[in-house]
């Protein structure tokens, strides 16, 4: 089979980079001093019985990070961002994920080292058997497991084009088995490029055991990583070989099991090895990556992408020996690399030279122009081993130390986390909510699908138990009229008013002369003049002691430019508070104030504002809690109407307001008051919401004095509007107050069998 | 009281033309050529024990017709409107509503005059008893029972303003006390202006009876109609007395009960007549109005209007006499001009001026402007007793007979109410859909309330069970997230191929570059390129066989100009239907065909699109089914290419297109397909729907050969959209094929306790 001439058909090259990605990443949980952790895997992560992104490996401090299939190296790595993100946040404040493949100092007794305490017995004793025949100490080295696929069309294409296979499976399995033959063969690359456990720490090898001339390029990925033992040979000659030497071996009691063959690659079909017959291979597992400590996530994007063009590359470029034969002089040059020390030239230069360049060509031909350049960038290191991962860390370690290097980025990447901690890595484009809700779904364990970025769709599923959530609070517990009946202010208070509540008192006009004519009824009262479907404030004018005729007229002539409605309404004096309910629960209640400072009799106007600032919870945008409060032109007028400017040193204590409006959105201050306002209140909310038959809403009261208690039929309230997708973030990261996780609230709504 | 005074306050001004409204209308139904009918109360109208519109009084015939309570005269008259036209459509195509208050011809024998079969037994004794104390026939004369409130604001403000009395029910029942009094003592007026009932038919009197020298005014509301015997009096000098009086009655036998009392005018409270000392009066009841036969409702609008004002002048006007006397006086003038001949002048010309003119004086004191014209107008026909109701009838009857007389407005009108059967009147601003949908739920007896008429916003209630509907099909009945969904193509099409069906192949762009690089893959296929969220069409390029860079880089142009991300799909041949799934079945198939006329081998296209438009279920502006086909720029190019203008004559069974989309709103044909296509693609319709979760859905599918069984996991078939308030109008009335009442399905959904 000539795939180089496949490859390049037609009707094949348009599907060639087209492929899916996947990969599992293993960290030890250590101390922010690089111990190894004593806690047990954190019980906010849920059950490991069926959490997809963080499970745990060998021992119970082992965290194992797992993503999604992706379509792309660029997505997966997004998704491999967030978990890190949930991860990092989620562990105990005095621990880190340790970033070398390479264990911390472990424990001098065998007893701490404590295997994974999984649910399934069957689990726990592999592990148990694992440790007696390897020993527990070489289980805990980590390292990344990477998954590829070439993408079906591809597979479908290739096949298309030739005809020594009838049967696309069949030619599918052969085309993975040409390709593990090949990584076999020059995995040395690999190991050469992004090996990364130069050293290992005390007592990670026992007094007994051999052991390598440190410093190398990858303990693990040499012999004196986890193997299996000698006796244990499998041939890749065909998957028929490979399945029946690894069946004999597990006969022969050479393997406990199958799974307990360890190699640099695994053939994937379905959940167990033996289901391989009949699936075929559907995908190939690269084993042989260590962690890249100079990566917050372990591995970088170039890498991601070069393994790509490597993979097609092993399609690409013909066998050279008969399999066994191939394999094996694979095997030897991937041991004389790993063992090498890490700023040495290789010996295999001529066989890296015709690699590198054949995988350029392989580019050209194919017409894959953004590749050269990453490809070309790991070229230059062939010559220069002081760039390759262990050779940058070994520059390290000889100034400092193993431990130091892992302390210092371990710590460091803890910190990054923390910076932003109401950010989502990898989905900071999406809404704030959206970013913090699918924190919490990863931290659950719930699996998550993004349907639409741009529109903040979202799938979930436990189980068979799928949920489609649109901007977190969108979601299949409401039904279909409620934000209807919301987004229709006449209606909402109709439906409110027929209930028995207090809403203000209005008309409603569709006629100018109709409306003016109403002015009579209005002359005398507080009352707010708005066009029906109103937005930002436009076209809304508010009289606090009635109105002539003109001024009426006017304000009608303002409204009606917004809307072919108009609603003339009773102005309800007193303070506004949101309360967020959910399922017949008053989950938050915020208070919003103006943007302000307060002065301290030193700090200019300008400079309390800085200072303000500051605060990591402002930013612009709506991609933080707060929004920065400004100093432009309204502002200026603000200060101007106080006999202020921006240079004015205010009085200690003196409160400055830069706004009039309190929207969060022009800089105002969100305050938590869920535990000030009356239970009253609280009461009337929620029997408000449900007379509007809501499951998830933010409703909004006025409340003359928060001090006298609320009842139903009186003025001690009103309500001003009701939203279906309330603001969520403002709640969770409030300016002052208790913060209220309200996207765990809505988890809880929808998963109660996850979420507790 | 001076109310003159108190009626002119500035505070009360504002408020005295609100007031509410509510109409009860008998008719009896009758064939069309005029005889009593024989049928019972049509089924159609589900169960009278609770129908809230439309009921059966004294007889089985005598249809009576409710309003709901209205804030205004021309909202009662729109609902009087729309119970009518369903009425009149509901009832057996042989019979009407005879327009008369005076019956038709009655059988000879009083047994086959039927009372009315009500559910509830002690209704049908008190019928009985009716019966055979006033005999049968004059219990089948029909009237309307006009209620009147003054709204609760214009009662608080003229509360307000004295200080005579101190609780504010007992003012509001003093103010009716007053008003009832007055209009005893001048409802003579309006029996001089709208008594309608100056005949009566052979056999309605029996040979014995007393009978009164026709033609009269109003046999109805003289002596000769229905009253209680001479021995019943009752005071209205002030609530107690009343009730002491009827309570007597009943305690010494001259009454029945309560209700048998029987007056031009009830005082309404609660339900029953002995809830009044608990709530006061709350309302009145005019119960003097005969049928009007010159209108389809049996009332106009300024008769409406006048009743308004003349309830105003009833509580402006001071009373001259003791209680007793003057209602007794208003007794006397009531039976005169009752009894006066239709044509003669009456005699009360004096007192009618000064009536007339204090109205006007009213009017302008109050500022009410508008109601001087329709004053004035009845002004005109206290000197001209010709053009009153029963003088014009005086006219008719005269030339030809009362039972003409009948036979044709009732006959006039029932044809009216077929003219636009799919149009609800009172209702033809709303969508098409809905008015089908209120037609459905006013002749189910669900009460309806309109809470938003521009946003087609429905309140519909029975018993408990409310249910909120918004454009006819969008309900309770889905979940939120389900909207959504459909309203995004990508997650539509996402969840769909997850759940295993046939799904147009596509990408989503959102970088023009990213878009361009994927020329290759569709090079040679058919393909659509389309924003991601699109209207009408736009933006849209269709590429049946390939496109070369070129082409295919400016559709992309063209698609990006309508949205930031641009769909790249793959085409499907075949024909589209619209399967529309309620509840997991398909209710619904409907096949779209662009605008066309079939030749006749005589007629020119223009002609033939002339008489193809004068079906009526064509008009404009989605008020119809189908669209009027147009003959402008589009259509003649379309003719054009196909070698012929608007004057050339297509062959005998030549079909002509005009259009090449297929859209029913530029004119194309609905065809009903519901019985055609194979239940195999209805299984993969409502397996579909399923999946995406919804109770409601229009989902369009392309099929390739509708001869050819569907799969779900083939290509039999092709699912292009799902849309969440699909168009019912195109279904109940398509143009060729059979109607589908999907909005009684609809109505099913939400109330399966109602509709079966």
């Amino acid at each position: 089979m000539n795939y180089r001439e496949l490859m390049q058909k037609k009707n094949v090259r348009p599907y060639v980079l087209m492929a899916r990605f996947g990969l599992e990443k293993e960290n030890q949980r250590s101390t922010r001093e690089g111990l190894l952790a004593t806690t047990e895997h954190p019980t906010v992560f849920g059950n490991r019985s069926y959490h997809p992104y963080i499970q745990t490996d060998f021992s119970e401090t082992q965290l194992e990070l797992i993503t999604p299939v992706a379509n792309s190296g660029t997505e997966m790595l997004r998704f491999l961002d967030a978990i890190h993100d949930v991860a990092r946040r989620s562990i105990p404040e005095d621990e880190m994920l340790w970033p070398l493949s390479m264990p911390p100092q472990l424990p001098t007794k065998d007893e701490e080292i404590k295997i994974a305490k999984l649910d399934q017995y069957d689990a726990v004793l592999y592990r148990r058997y694992l440790a007696k025949e390897y020993g527990k100490r070489k289980q805990m080295v980590s390292g990344i497991h990477f998954n590829f696929e070439y993408d079906q069309a591809l597979i479908q294409q290739l096949y298309d084009e030739q005809s020594e296979v009838t049967d696309c499976k069949q030619f599918k399995t052969k085309v993975y088995m040409k390709v593990a033959r090949n990584f076999l063969r020059y995995r040395w690359l690999i190991t050469y490029l992004f090996g990364a456990s130069p050293v290992s720490e005390d007592r990670y090898f026992r007094v007994y055991d051999d052991q390598p001339q440190e410093p190398v390029r990858s303990i693990r990925n040499s012999t004196y990583g986890y193997r299996n033992h000698d006796n244990v040979k499998v041939s890749y000659a065909s998957l028929e070989r490979y399945l029946e030497d690894i069946h004999r071996m597990v006969e022969n009691g050479l393997l406990s099991e199958e799974k307990e063959f360890y190699a640099p690659v695994r053939l994937r079909g379905g959940k167990q090895m033996s289901d391989l017959p009949k699936t075929g291979i559907r995908y190939i597992e690269l084993r042989n990556l260590d962690l890249n400590p100079f990566s917050r996530l372990g591995i970088v994007e170039d890498t991601v992408d070069f393994l790509h063009y490597f993979m097609l590359y092993l399609l690409w470029t013909d066998e050279k020996e008969e399999a066994d034969e191939w394999v094996k002089t694979g095997d030897i040059f991937n041991e004389q690399v790993a063992l090498g020390h890490p700023h040495e030239t290789i010996k295999l230069i001529a066989e890296g030279d015709r690699i590198f360049s054949e995988m350029i060509d392989m580019l050209d031909a194919l017409g894959i122009r953004k590749g050269k350049e990453v490809v070309g960038k790991y070229y230059q290191q062939l010559r220069n081993p002081q760039d390759t991962v262990s050779g940058k860390m070994w520059t390290i370690i000889q100034e400092n130390s193993n431990s130091e290097l892992g302390n210092i980025f371990g710590n460091q990447y803890q910190s990054m986390a923390f910076e932003r901690p109401y950010q989502l890595a990898g989905f900071r484009e999406m809404e704030l909510s959206t970013q913090i809700f699918l924190f919490d779904a990863i931290q659950k364990g719930l699996e998550i699908e993004i349907l639409d970025e741009q529109e903040q769709f979202l799938k979930l599923q436990h189980g068979e138990h799928i949920e489609y959530v649109k901007n977190a609070n969108m979601t299949s517990k409401d039904n279909y009229v409620v934000p209807l009946i919301m987004e229709n202010k006449t209606v909402t208070k109709k439906i409110l008013s027929a209930a028995g509540f207090h809403v203000p008192g209005g008309e409603e006009f569709s006629s100018f002369i109709e409306a003016q004519e109403a002015h009579l009824r209005y002359a005398n009262k507080a009352f707010v003049v708005k066009p029906k479907s109103t937005n930002y404030g436009l076209g809304i004018t508010i009289f606090k002691e009635g109105a002539s005729l003109e001024d009426f007229t006017e304000a009608l002539r303002i409204a009606f430019k917004e809307d072919t409605a108009v609603l003339i309404e009773e102005f309800l004096p007193g303070t506004e508070y949101r309360f967020f309910v959910l399922d017949n629960d008053v989950k938050a209640i915020m208070l919003r104030v103006p943007a302000n400072v307060t002065g301290d009799g030193k700090h200019t106007v300008e400079e309390l504002v800085a200072a303000k600032n500051s605060d990591p919870l402002r930013g612009t945008n709506h991609r933080a809690p707060l929004e920065l409060i400004q100093l432009n032109d309204l502002e200026k007028l603000m200060l101007k109407e106080q006999g202020l400017t921006i240079y004015s040193v205010p009085e200690k204590e003196q409160i400055v307001y830069l706004r009039e409006n309190s929207n969060v959105s022009t800089g105002g201050d969100s305050i938590d008051m869920t535990d000030v306002i009356d239970d009253s209140y609280k009461q009337i909310a929620i029997e408000a919401v449900a007379a509007l038959g809501a499951k998830i809403c933010g409703i909004d009261l006025i409340i003359p004095d928060k001090d006298v208690k609320g009842t139903r039929d009186s003025l001690t309230y009103g309500i001003i509007e009701a939203n279906f997708n309330p603001a969520m973030h403002m709640h969770v990261y409030p300016y002052a107050g208790q913060g209220r996780r309200l996207t765990m609230d809505v988890l809880k709504l929808l998963y109660p069998e996850v979420v507790q």
